[in-house]
């Protein structure tokens, strides 16, 4: 395993001031939201956002939830808020999470965040140091490698298996860094249904990961948005429910089980670094939307957050069931892809030679859109990879669009 | 004028170097910010945050529009939305500002920001290199203070008159800048009702200002929440409006004429520069709340905004007025204060001496708080100052209020 030409290597002081100086051009664009836009209007068959089946929302019942809390709750509704979130939402966030075994030992634990991005934006911003070693899946979700690179981290990448990250290499890559002096800071991970490769961490690893962090003395980023939505079993234990020391730092939003367009996310860990995130997200935003917070609270306290992940669950199955069929019944020899147990996403290998950055023009024009992989591989492969996004395309869409990749990739095959 | 030792002095790389070590550390609690929540839920006559009046929320019409769009907008409302912002809201805003003089040619000269603290958070992002000389206000906004110190500044403070910022100092501290090989990146100024002192530019300190940035090339950050909240007299033109080469990067806020709890704020400039913040933006929240973004949008269609800044102004003006005959009632020989044309703050002087930050405490113990001036001032001086809002107290409060104020004070100055 070497560390490639694309990933950032900062090693001196000197070097430092190189990439701060080239900084804002050094920021690349999110292939996922320049997607998002140009899709906004066009008639196109979008595998590419993680967006949710717009069925699933509870408008009328929000509606309603919008206008009561508003002439409810005014005095507090429409004034800034404190910058670690409201206390009531905070609180029925410790109720849900603790379903999924996360305890907390109260709201001090937890910090509201504007959607998931600005937590990982936080989190860079007071752990991430100049050079220092952060450890991510290969493939890891490319918004948190755009966060992350602000602050000039050293990603190191970790192979995955179908039991997800291996924890194996993990401890090699750990070790080898020790042997030269070297700290790693932290781990990042989306451990369940992982974006991009819609992969699970196995519990053994999850474990192992743990008593590692406590071994060698690093932290845990746990990336996760998708355990609440898990199709065929029950959803694996959060990795955050192993930890003893808070080691551990949760992270999780309402935009794939309510509404993202709330940008409602939070932030679970030791009261420490909550205190840190707070500090930091002060001068970034000073708090987040008060009327947005007091939704997502009153939509967990009349459980249209658990009618809306029950109905999630039974429509997205049968969706990722039906792109599993379109794959297996459409796409070339020498292709494959993954098969997530929940979450949003497949990640389809198309034969090795094809590029699927210079073929996303050509889907496009035929009105099929995916986000090509490579951007999500910090050691530079990937590039015959796709992210296939299966909540938000209808079912005929999912049908039509696999259809037509699985022709140009026909066709891409045969002038490799 | 010299650079105190509270002016951040970034030199060489090493000192950068040093300086990113103590990242965490360094960044400071806004005194703002712990103020509101330590006044949350106990009875305290608070001269402390920018609130509006409660009394000037629209609430009826708020929950209306919020409920109806949620209902008719359903397929736009609760899904992501672009990182610039709305088209919709954004053309609403070209109209809105055109009103006060700004053109802009289209509205890919305007982004919408999470808070007008998101927007000084990714000025600073794309603009400040470690070291870079930024031109401030003494005193200036804290909370910019805040936002630009993650990316290692050398602030220098231009002081201020009854006209505003000394713009003939201004010029001399840039020749000297030049003459030391250096180059003053951009100036930071709330030149209209400014926060902290309440002081506005007089108008030919604006144009001389725009001359100076044409000269020396650098560009002026105009933060300018308060140009729609003038009491005595037509708003004076926004430093934007002499602008002719894109050199001047406008931001302003719905925080102060509709409600702070949407975090919703936009910046106006040349496209090159708004191209860099969409940018910075995707990495930090993708995009703002668009249920936020339609009831601003809805606000300025139905005219409610324009309601409210009427209604402000008149309720404000009264309160203002209150204020400076309290200051006048009550204070003690030896303390000052501006009189502010609009806006939200009042710059009170206690005698050289008081220390305001240490009075604090006695202050909120007879239940009045307010914010002490010294984190304003980035030359280290304004001990003996304190911001008071006037906006939000009740007009009973305000007269109580200072007259605790005052008390303290002359205490105060029989031990100095």
């Amino acid at each position: 395993m070497q560390v490639s030409s694309n990933t950032i290597e900062v090693l001196t002081v000197e070097d430092y001031a190189r990439f701060l100086a080239k900084r804002t051009v050094k920021m690349r664009v999110s292939e996922v939201r320049q997607l998002l836009k140009w899709a906004e209007g066009r008639e196109v068959i979008s595998f590419g956002g993680g967006l949710p089946d717009p069925r699933i929302y509870q408008v009328e019942e929000l509606a309603e939830i919008a206008k009561t809390i508003i002439l409810e709750e005014r005095h507090k509704v429409l004034q800034y808020g404190s910058t670690e979130g409201l206390p009531a939402l905070r609180d029925q966030i410790a109720k849900f999470i603790n379903r999924y075994g996360i305890k907390v030992d109260g709201i001090e634990n937890i910090i509201i965040t504007t959607g998931s991005q600005q937590g990982l934006d936080l989190i860079g911003r007071i752990l991430i140091d100049p050079g220092d070693v952060v450890l991510v899946e290969i493939p890891t979700y490319i918004a948190a490698i755009n966060a992350f690179n602000v602050y000039y981290p050293r990603f190191q990448g970790i192979h995955m298996d179908n039991d997800g990250m291996i924890v194996d290499e993990l401890e090699d890559t750990i070790k080898r860094f020790k042997n030269e002096g070297k700290r790693v800071k932290f781990v990042y991970t989306v451990p369940t249904c992982q974006n991009p490769a819609g992969l699970s961490l196995s519990e053994d690893r999850r474990k192992h990961l743990v008593e590692l962090a406590e071994e060698f003395d690093f932290l845990i980023v746990e990336d996760d948005p998708y355990s609440y939505l898990i199709f065929d079993r029950e959803p694996p234990r959060p990795i955050k429910t192993y930890d003893t020391s808070g080691r551990v730092i949760y992270m999780s939003t309402f935009s794939k089980i309510l509404a993202p367009s709330l940008r409602v996310g939070f932030i679970v860990g030791d009261k420490k670094v909550i205190d840190k995130i707070a500090l930091a997200k002060q001068a970034t935003d000073l708090c987040t939307s008060t009327l947005s917070q007091l939704i997502a609270r009153e939509a967990l306290r009349r459980e249209i957050v658990d009618k809306q992940i029950k109905n999630s669950i039974s429509l997205y199955k049968m969706k990722r069931d039906l792109m599993l069929e379109a794959l297996a019944k459409y796409m070339p020899h020498g292709c494959k892809w993954t098969k997530p147990i929940g979450g949003m996403f497949i990640l389809a290998y198309a034969p090795e030679g094809v590029d699927t950055k210079k073929m996303l023009q050509k889907a496009l024009r035929r009105g099929v859109a995916y986000v090509p992989g490579h951007g999500f591989f910090v050691d530079g492969s990937g590039a015959n990879t796709m992210r296939l996004n299966f909540t938000y395309p209808s079912e005929d869409q999912i049908d039509r669009g696999i259809s037509v990749l699985a022709e140009i990739i026909r066709e891409e095959t045969m002038r490799c």
